[in-house]
């Protein structure tokens, strides 16, 4: 065990500051991290602040951030896939129970013996995991990844989340060319949602209720723009859309998307919104239309995930940060004022 | 044209009554019949009593029923299914462009242009269609579907409907043995639920609020039978089921569903009820589940499942009324008062 530097929350309306976290020692199947870049996830925000006590209650002190990329240090005797100075990915996940039906079928994400990458507890020092705002991590290397190298570290470490977690549902409902696809918020998740589904040659329709966002969406590979407030542009696309991937975790009106939906589309959520979602039956019973749910995705796909980005030279927009500014861009990232992703820098954890 | 018996309601507010309402001499490609039973259906209620306005309004005159069986005794010179003296049935629509992606894959219910049994623009005569509460109806041979022989036919005409309605999402989600499946709620469409997905080979679990209906579930076919209303006994099936079927009309807590399927679990609303389902995103995305509607069925599926039925000798469980009895049927329905499906019998009108 040894002590590193991390970022931590003392309770659910303290700022995060400097502190002190234990780390194990590399066991046989470990790998050590050095952490270059991690992203900011809103889950990160969510959890620090406590805000889904109701279905994941926060552990204090809390170190959040899995959308890590780090440089490996040192690996234990039985690891095969990292050596020291390869460049490597955490996302949310560094564990699970390997033997569930879940887990067999390559979606650890849905084994319910899940460790996330902080706030589970951690089996090997006791207490709670720490998450990626460290210097360091070290982590069983079944859960880490490898990164193109070709590609940008600091726009790479938000595919460790919100590349995956709008990866996977479009490949999950078969998001390819000739399919008419729907990104419902043009945010940390949206952003990347909208150049896969770009990638996969899908015609991409974004929508946003900021007019101000039109171009950008349409640089990042959007067909078309739907301001969501004017209903006649919204009339306009009834019935249409094989797929919409709805990025809000604001509440919204679901319905009005729904009825967007051609017959057996399929609208998935992997933004959450804490109030449950009014649907009407109607909508879904008239088209045999489905409302899903979807979480991150499984290792191998996520390893997929960023062999695709590599080829596809995909990252996320994002904006550098030291440490030192986290509490800031917390505040900004709730007034949406990011584009798209603030990146922790974590050279500037060394100052501290 | 010709004038046939028929039971109308003025106005929403107005009981069935005793009326005549025109019918086409049937052209080539038209079926004639001789309505013999035609079930009760509770989209009849709601149409007749404007219910569903904001959705379908009412027009008034309207004949409801759309589970109807006859006799042929007229066809056009084109027809090839059908002859004088066989046993026929019509469901819920008479007609659909057949030309539309959903009409060319034999999805006839999803057409934006299908024509319902009754309350749809009727292009031969004008004004609305008219239901199976008649002596008779004129329908295209191509929404007219043959009824298996050794089927009692009073206890077949809820087949048109309330079986379609069961039988088509649960062959489109795969049920089949070794899934476990839920039903919720045993009425008209919950009754036929079971004796199918028990006759597909699946574990049926029924949900019921009502623990007297218990002993029936289980000889409907159930496996199983769960108070809804005991969260010990829902708790012992979180997570558990590949499909829910979701009968219940009613507003009720459909999350309490959600948290029952497994991973890519699915359940499928065919009730349809009036106020918006609050539906949880967490409930969804933990597990990559589905909410989904579905509507009848097409017209092959619907013949598919007719010859089922008579394979399997499955018939709704009926209680055959007289057409005379049928406003007090509507208020006993409201009381789900019957088991589980009123039948008339059509030949109670001739004497009016």
């Amino acid at each position: 065990m040894y002590n590193a530097k991390a970022y931590s929350a003392a309770s659910a309306t303290s700022p995060l500051a400097s502190s002190t976290i234990p780390r194990r020692d590399p066991a046989e199947r470990d790998v050590q991290l050095d952490i270059i870049f991690c992203g900011i996830c809103h889950s990160d925000l969510h959890y620090v602040r406590d805000e889904w006590n109701s279905v994941m209650p926060a552990v204090y002190p809390c170190v959040p951030g899995h959308e890590i990329i780090g440089r490996v240090t040192k690996v234990g005797s039985a690891v095969t896939k990292f050596k020291p100075g390869d460049l490597a990915g955490v996302g949310c996940m560094v564990d699970s129970d390997h033997s569930c039906p879940a887990c067999q079928s390559g979606l650890e994400q849905y084994c319910s013996n899940m460790i996330l990458t902080y706030g589970s507890p951690d089996k090997h020092l006791g207490g709670v995991t720490y998450g990626g705002y460290s210097e360091g991590i070290v982590v069983d290397e079944r859960f880490v990844l490898r990164v193109p190298s070709n590609l940008d570290p600091a726009g790479a470490a938000p595919l460790l989340c919100a590349g995956i977690t709008t990866y996977s549902p479009m490949r999950h409902w078969n998001v390819a060319k000739g399919k008419k696809v729907g990104i419902v918020g043009i945010g940390g998740l949206g952003h990347m949602g909208i150049k896969f589904a770009h990638a996969f040659g899908a015609h991409v329709v974004v929508f946003t209720t900021s007019p101000g966002k039109k171009e950008d969406a349409l640089r990042l590979g959007a067909d078309e723009v739907v301001i969501s407030r004017n209903a006649d542009e919204m009339n306009k696309h009834a019935g249409s859309f094989d797929f919409i991937l709805d990025t809000v975790s604001a509440n919204h009106n679901i319905n009005e998307y729904i009825n967007l939906l051609s017959r057996d589309g399929n609208i998935t959520l992997v933004g959450a919104p804490e109030k449950p979602l009014d649907v009407s039956a109607f909508s879904l019973i008239f088209g045999r239309r489905s409302l899903s749910g979807s979480a991150i995705g499984g290792i191998a796909e996520t390893q997929e995930m960023l062999d695709f980005c590599g080829e596809h030279k995909i990252t996320s927009d994002v904006e550098v940060i030291a440490i030192q500014q986290v509490n800031e861009a917390y505040e900004r990232l709730l007034k949406s004022d990011v584009k798209y992703r603030f990146c922790i820098d974590m050279a500037s954890l060394k100052s501290e």
